[in-house]
């Protein structure tokens, strides 16, 4: 039951307002209990219930809610560096994957592993990220793309739960593309998925998510309405990659089936935009994919303006975001997509949380929400994601525990 | 005089070959001694005179020569965060600078420093530019753009060798801008840079180099010419910030006056690229500022293929670059120029060291040169600037002396 003062700025990101609002405030402080926070205000009127609690020191720094990375493929085999050198020299996609690479590389290194192999690597990650301030974070599957390897990389997640510090929200990809064994018989795939995938996931509560990969080369909008409606059938909400690489109506799908979020949106087209603020979806920005890939950046400002909330995340995935690093994403957001650091952050924070439907557990600091927050070593928001340093998180706090204290 | 036995991947980065030739070597191992390196090899190759001397172990890890920044403006006071959100909303260079922002607010902020407290600053980004296995930095004058101010910020960097554990190389760049003092009398300020400040900087010998800004709103190719000439008349050599917003002939005077590097160079004619092959020049690419500016790439493949090395530096500084993230900057180099991972190595080792005169001293891994290694948490070249991280160094040896083990 601490009370921590001297937060020289504390921006507590409340779900109201709009995206450039982080409700910050100047010497404040926050007091939490039993890993829920009670009370954040100005040092100067801390309540006198708290006069006897232990304080701790800020040292004058940034205090911010627990980053929330809303997309990432977390569990995969394998990497695809030397396909990395292969893509900035110009070989193209279809040279690299006759080579054996893209996707299907992936795919055959994360068949071989086991629970334990996956549980191992995963958990390292999760280390790295919590440094960074990161406290929840949604994970995909979609390098198993079989009944046996889908399910083994969701209970990877289910065991991370106990062994890793961060909240975790688990998504159904198994319509990332289509498996070999399929290559002549994408239906029967689709089928395999709504027959056989989705009822075994839902039936053992795997994931919160179905989601799908909507582009020429991975799922039509109409195959991404068949697998995500049998989600819906099943309880798990809808997600989709939609609008990477080109205008597909993927964000007009979402919108028609009320997806909880599109992500990627790149190509959206104007109905798209128009389809996600009628239906209060959450965009997701993945501007590190975006850079890795050269793309146009997607176009935060008529999102915004058109009332969409924009979230920031990583897309963490060996090959089109080999990074984890979710404040560069942000810096990222800033520059090649015109979004304020104060959209980033509540992009990265109560705007990411809504998009993996964890809004009322945490994303933000206020009273009877997880208390989850990072401390930055930095005197402001637009300071901290102009000066882009490795890493500027000096602390990071889940559920009231200090789980990393990086410098 | 250890022995660092069981590396992973050696990349000696020697300055022979192609630029894409990091000379690698696996399963190897290095022996050094006071301060420099006596032995590089394979690890069953260990000859029989280093038998007796204690090993140290790179557990399988890749190992570099340590990095050259070979572009920074180190020295400044202030930062311009809030001038970062400005611009990201799209506010003009122009309103930003009726703000009161813009190079001559760092200008004001810089006059204010002490010569302590320029010194205790620095230090502060030298050591994490040590962390991140920086070993060898460059720095410039040219936010005190008066002859007291100027040569504080040399005397800065004179000051840091002793403090800071990286060679510093320091260049002055009186010829950044205009201040407002002269802002009715440009030649004014040329002339005192040339009668004054160079020969003052010349004879303390406070500078290795002389740079100007050659750029409509700064420096023309006529002045730089002038000022350049002086300096190289006063024994700085040549260098200079040119091409970078529009093609304005700076490449084509790098190679009139046989500068050592041309940096920036995003806009570079053909003629400039013959001009720098032709002279032997070193093309500097700061890739972060590109980044940060939203500008297109420099043609880094175009240069290679002229045979003009390139280099990779940070470009850190308050305004364009605020980040002196170097591993970043050469990732960067690989997205956005098509460099392959092992040219943005050898242009951020051995290419940079030669960018400053310093390449008989450090840059590449061989017997007889300083003993100045980073150990990469990262299997090879390739997935290090691949998977993006905080910081993927692990330790950081200057002159056979560690300085730094982040993790």
């Amino acid at each position: 039951m601490p009370v921590l003062r001297n937060i020289g700025l504390l921006a507590r990101c409340l779900p109201v307002g709009g995206q450039s609002d982080v409700h910050s405030m100047s010497s404040a402080a926050i007091a939490w209990d039993a890993g829920t926070f009670r009370w954040a205000g100005p040092e100067s009127k801390i309540p006198a219930e708290y006069a006897d609690w232990p304080t701790e020191d800020a040292g004058g720094r940034l205090v911010i809610p627990g980053l929330v990375d809303c997309h990432t493929h977390l569990a995969f085999g394998g990497w695809r560096g030397d396909e990395f050198e292969d893509r900035v020299l110009g070989r193209s996609y279809q040279e690299i994957a006759r080579r054996g690479g893209g996707i299907l590389s992936t795919m055959r290194h994360t068949r071989e592993m086991t629970l334990e192999g996956l549980v191992e690597r995963c958990s390292g990650f999760l280390g790295e990220m919590a440094a960074l301030g990161v406290t929840t974070i949604e994970c995909k599957s979609g390098y198993g793309l079989d009944t046996r390897s889908e399910l083994l990389l969701l209970e990877a997640y289910q065991a991370l739960r106990n062994v890793a510090p961060q909240r975790i929200v688990s998504t159904l990809l198994a319509a990332h593309t289509v498996p070999p064994e399929y290559s002549d018989d994408r239906d029967g795939y689709i089928q395999l998925i709504i027959d056989e995938i989705i009822p075994e996931v839902s039936s053992q509560r795997l994931a919160s998510y179905c989601d799908v990969f909507i582009e020429s080369g991975a799922f039509s909008v109409g195959e991404a309405r068949r697998i995500l409606t049998a989600g819906i059938r099943h309880g798990l909400g809808a997600k989709m990659h939609a609008d990477q690489l080109s205008s597909c109506g993927g964000a007009e799908l979402a919108g028609e089936l009320g997806a909880v979020s599109a992500d990627h949106l790149e190509q959206v087209s104007d109905a798209g935009v128009r389809a996600l603020a009628e239906g209060g979806i959450v965009a997701v920005s993945l501007p590190l994919a975006t850079l890795y890939l050269r793309q146009a950046a997607l176009p935060a400002r008529a999102l915004l303006e058109a009332g969409v909330p924009v979230a920031v995340a990583t897309d963490f995935n060996p090959g089109s975001a080999p990074s984890f690093h979710l404040p560069l994403a942000m810096t990222l957001a800033c520059i090649t997509q015109g979004m304020s650091p104060a959209e980033a952050l509540k992009g990265a924070t109560i705007v990411a949380a809504s998009a993996i439907g964890v809004a009322s557990e945490c994303g933000s600091i206020e009273p009877g929400k997880a208390a989850d927050f990072a401390v930055i070593d930095a005197p402001d928001v637009n300071h901290w994601l102009y000066h882009f340093r490795p890493n500027a998180c000096v602390r990071t706090v889940i559920g009231g525990v200090t789980v990393a204290s990086p410098q």
